[in-house]
């Protein structure tokens, strides 16, 4: 197959640039005689890279000071464990569950405290954001968890919550570095890499410095925020190869115009594709129009059995993994950083054409 | 710089052929139009990466069929927690503390049950594997943790121990797959990928399905052996470049004659550096000769200046990450699967140059 535009929820693409700098350095890394995943984590050549991803990040993120940058291992996931082990004071914390993987985040914190659901939409299916109301989060709540952007039900919090003396946490593995954040508005953020800044295997938090308490004793070392700060990252062996592509996909960022300008593209690319949507007459967006992802933008048509002759027709033309996932069905095109407008265009023109082909369906 | 021998105890050299392959697939892997980076884990073109990586990983770990092989994250360190929280039953383990690492395993273990250390060598420095006794393990053991090669200090076990009733657990993180070893004869194995089948980010787990049973509550999922066996290692996005560069490996070593024929390769590797250092006057191995490991090769000179000059004059070679452990000193040559015997020649040239040109101090 050529060049395809792949629409998966993640991984998914990664800027060409940065596969071919990978490629180019895969044997001989600078002058080094060594490929990078060959580095010792503890030597000179891979610490540079180790500061350099952080350093980039940091700045297209304009993160302040008094936050830590931690490249961590195991994935979303994890961090919904490490979040409540980590940030157990109270023992409760509230859970705005606006979509499938906020409900996940939920569910594994209450393993570890009481877990209060607010300013949750699930009454909707999940295809809105409700409106923030401080007098909802519980009095001793250690943190507010929010996910910024909800991959498989196409909604994004268009306002981050003003949440006060409680720590706002967010999971932001879908949407980071697609718009501007003000981070000095959380307690901690978190992100797994595969979605919008690189390849699977790295996760990258960033959490105010006063979140990062000693550990409680049962805590494993290597699922603990205070051990992994004091170690920068290298506790025990990073993802080394991972925060690589990283780095690189920060540096493509920057010399892109930085996030903020990567952020009128994305809306620029968003516009087009959710214009055709409301043009259309047999397909439809699921989320309301105020709270549309600007990253995964989902929608049906009238029947099942369309959405997969739409779905395999488009796998035909290079346009591939357009297919929504289990729990809502049809259609989901993933458009974070990477995806060029020149392949949202053509989604549209084949959308467009698809419909004229089967309009009497 | 050149051709380097990279003797660093990991991540360390990977084979050429490997790092050829990895380059030409970068931007297109088979005829997909993708990266391996960019694929969806649920894609089918990743599934069959997948499952090519365990097929050819239990084909020439020559695992029996009741045995499960997952792919995780989070390192050596993360199965530090994993095992004592996974394998929980009277709440109580031995561990032989044969060295650094075995040691760090008994301390996580700690926070979630009793550890007995038993069989231990840190009464002669960890230069030794004691002989083992059954009797000497607690009737009520949840499981026995060994350590089967000891990086730092460079021994490793020269008979795997009979526990019968009693779970073995083994670390084989830095000599899996440089030696056959009989995988019934233990109940789990794990290995971080990085010293000797690949590059860091993806840990494989070996484990008797009879082990596998249902997770207690409060246990993570990330953290669940049955959730990953479960979900075939795909619970969440697993490393999938890592595992991809793991695939290439084991296929290099079932091309290159099996684990068998590397075992022997390693034994001819490891005695032209242990014969130069019995022969030398001014080197000397620190591991008991019964248990010298094929993997590392620990030595030191009359002193820290001595070491130091032939560090940096090895360097220049580009013999590169000879530096010993800190809990040591002198050096370490790392000579995993991939180090070529070229490497180990050259080294040995220039040790032998070194003692002549240094006869005086």
């Amino acid at each position: 197959m050529e060049q395809v535009y792949n629409f998966s929820a993640g991984p998914s693409m990664l800027p060409k640039e940065v596969l071919e700098k990978a490629q180019k350095e895969m044997l001989n890394y600078g002058d080094t005689g060594q490929s990078i995943m060959e580095m010792s984590h503890r030597s000179k050549e891979y610490y540079e890279i180790h500061n350099e991803a952080k350093k980039i990040f940091c700045e297209i993120m304009n993160i302040p000071n008094n936050y830590k940058v931690l490249m961590l291992q195991g994935g979303g996931s994890l961090q919904f464990s490490m979040v409540p082990m980590n940030l157990f004071k109270n023992g409760c914390a509230d859970y705005a569950v606006t979509g499938y993987w906020a409900d996940k985040a939920a569910i594994e914190a209450k393993k570890h405290l009481k877990v209060n659901r607010v300013l949750g939409s699930e009454d909707k299916k999940f295809s809105y954001i409700p409106k923030f109301d401080k007098s909802a989060l519980s009095k001793d709540a250690d943190y507010f968890h929010i996910t910024t952007n909800n991959t498989i039900y196409g909604t994004r919090y268009i306002e981050i919550p003003i949440t006060e003396e409680i720590p706002l946490v967010a999971d932001m593995s879908s949407n980071i570095l697609s718009e501007s954040y003000d981070v000095s508005k959380f307690g901690l953020i978190y992100a797994a890499a595969q979605k919008n800044m690189g390849t699977s295997g790295v996760t990258f938090v960033i959490i105010n410095e006063n979140l990062i308490e000693k550990s409680l004793d049962f805590l494993p070392s290597a699922m603990s925020y205070e051990t992994h700060s004091k170690n920068d990252s290298i506790y025990n062996t990073p993802p080394t190869y991972s925060i690589y592509i990283s780095m690189l996909v920060c540096k493509w960022i920057k010399n892109n115009g930085g996030v903020e300008h990567i952020n009128k593209l994305n809306e620029e690319k968003a516009k087009i594709l959710y214009d055709c949507l409301d043009e259309s007459k047999i397909f439809y967006g699921t989320a309301e129009k105020k709270f549309r992802s600007i990253m995964n933008v989902v929608f049906l048509s009238k029947s099942k059995e369309i959405d997969e002759k739409f779905i395999s027709e488009a796998y035909k033309e290079g346009l591939i993994n357009l297919k929504g996932h289990k729990s809502i069905g049809g259609m989901r095109a993933s458009i974070y950083n990477a995806m060029p407008i020149e392949g949202i265009k053509k989604l549209v023109k084949f959308m467009k054409n698809f419909e004229y082909e089967n309009k009497s369906i």
